[in-house]
C-alpha cells in the first residue's frame, strides 16, 4: 500500500468504466481502491443470482471471505419495458458469453427495430452492497428512468450508456460527461449514499 | 355444490386452458373445483412478484384469506434464452395489459426472427401453490425444456403453446393432445406431485 496508510477498499470488479465510476463516487474519503485485478487468483464467481441484489451480496461476501478486507459489490444492469425487463440480470452478457458492449448495443437496438418511441423506456438498476468483516452486509439500490435510443449516442460511459436516453435532457449517458451522468445515474444515487454511510463509520479520514 | 359432498377446492384462475387442465390433473379426487369465475366480487389481485413462485403465492393466500377454503394457485409462464429469459412473468401480458395469445405468440415470433434454431432454446416454468386454512403453503415447481419454433403449430392449448417445440417429438405444446402435453408439461409434472400430496392428505374419498 505504500505512503498511503488509509482503510483499504476492495471494489469487486474487473470492469474498468465502473472502477472510474467508484473511484469518482468515493473521492475525499481516507481510502485506498482496489480492483480485482489486484487479486488474479481470487476464483470465479458465477452470478447466478435472480436479481441484481442477490448477485452484488454474492461477490461482496465471497470477496470478503477470500480478502480479509471490506468490500463493495455492485451489480446493475438495464431493464426495457418491451422485452419485459431484460435483459435484467443477464445484460453484460446479453450477446452471448463473451459479448462485448457493442455486441450487446447492437442486439438490443435489433430487437427493438420498429418499436415506437413510446414503447421503448427502459431502466437502469444498481445494487451496491458493502461487506465489513464481521457486521452484516450493508445494502443500497437506486435505479434511473429514461428510454431507448434509435442509435448510439456519445463517446463516454461504457455498457448501454450510448443508447440509454434520458427524456429530461434527450441526451443519453455517454453524451452526459460523467460529472452530471454520475449525479442522476443508477450507480452515481447509489454511490452517493454508500458514502454518507462510510462517513458515517467515520471513513473521511 | 348440488349433490356433489365433496372437498371444495378453489383454483385460483380465470383462464379457461388453465382450468381445464388442473381439472384433468386433480381428477379422481374427491374434490369440487370452482375458478375464480365463481367469485365475481373478489378484488383484483396486482401479479407484481419477481418470480412465479411469488406470484403464485400471494394469489393462495390471499384468495384463501377471501373465500375461507383451500386454494389451489398457479403462476406459470415461458422464458426464452435469446431474450435473456424474458417473457419470464410478464408472460400473459407481454404484448401488452390486454394482449391476446396471439398477439404475445406475433410478437415473441417477430423479436425471434433470423435468430438460428441453436439460439432458441426455452423453457417453461410453472410454480404451485395450496394455501389450506391453518396451514403453512404447500409448494412445488417444475419445469419444462423446448425450443421457440418459427411459426405456430397445431390447435391445442393455449397461451405460448402453439410455438412451444419439444426436440424430442419434433411437435409444438399444441400438437401434442392433452394426455402428452400434460404428462410432460411444467403444469402437468407439477399437478401430479400436487395430487400426490392432497392423496396423502386423504383427499382421495
Amino acid at each position: 500500500m505504500g505512503i498511503f496508510e488509509g482503510r483499504r477498499l476492495v471494489v469487486a470488479t474487473r470492469n474498468r468504466g465502473k472502477m472510474r465510476e467508484f473511484s469518482r463516487g468515493l473521492r475525499g474519503l481516507a481510502i485506498s481502491l482496489s480492483s480485482l485485478h489486484d487479486f488474479p487468483h481470487l476464483p470465479a464467481i458465477r452470478e447466478d443470482g435472480a436479481s441484481f441484489l442477490e448477485n452484488a451480496r454474492k461477490k461482496a461476501t465471497l470477496v470478503a471471505a477470500y480478502t480479509k478486507v471490506p468490500v463493495l459489490a455492485d451489480d446493475s444492469g438495464l431493464e426495457v419495458d418491451y422485452l419485459a425487463g431484460a435483459p435484467g440480470v443477464f445484460s453484460a452478457r446479453f450477446a452471448g458469453a463473451n459479448a462485448t458492449d457493442e455486441d450487446n448495443n447492437k442486439k438490443l437496438l435489433r430487437l427493438l427495430a420498429g418499436v415506437p418511441l413510446g414503447k421503448r423506456g427502459a431502466r437502469f438498476r444498481c445494487a451496491l452492497v458493502l461487506a465489513l468483516p464481521g457486521e452484516p452486509p450493508v445494502t443500497v439500490e437506486s435505479t434511473v428512468e429514461g428510454y431507448i435510443g434509435t442509435e448510439p449516442r456519445g463517446e463516454g460511459g461504457f455498457g448501454y450508456d450510448p443508447l440509454f436516453f434520458l427524456p429530461e435532457f434527450n441526451k443519453s449517458f455517454s453524451q452526459l460527461g460523467p460529472d452530471l451522468k454520475n449525479k442522476i445515474s443508477h450507480r452515481g444515487k447509489a454511490l452517493a449514499q454508500m458514502r454518507e454511510y462510510l462517513l458515517q463509520l467515520g471513513w473521511a479520514n
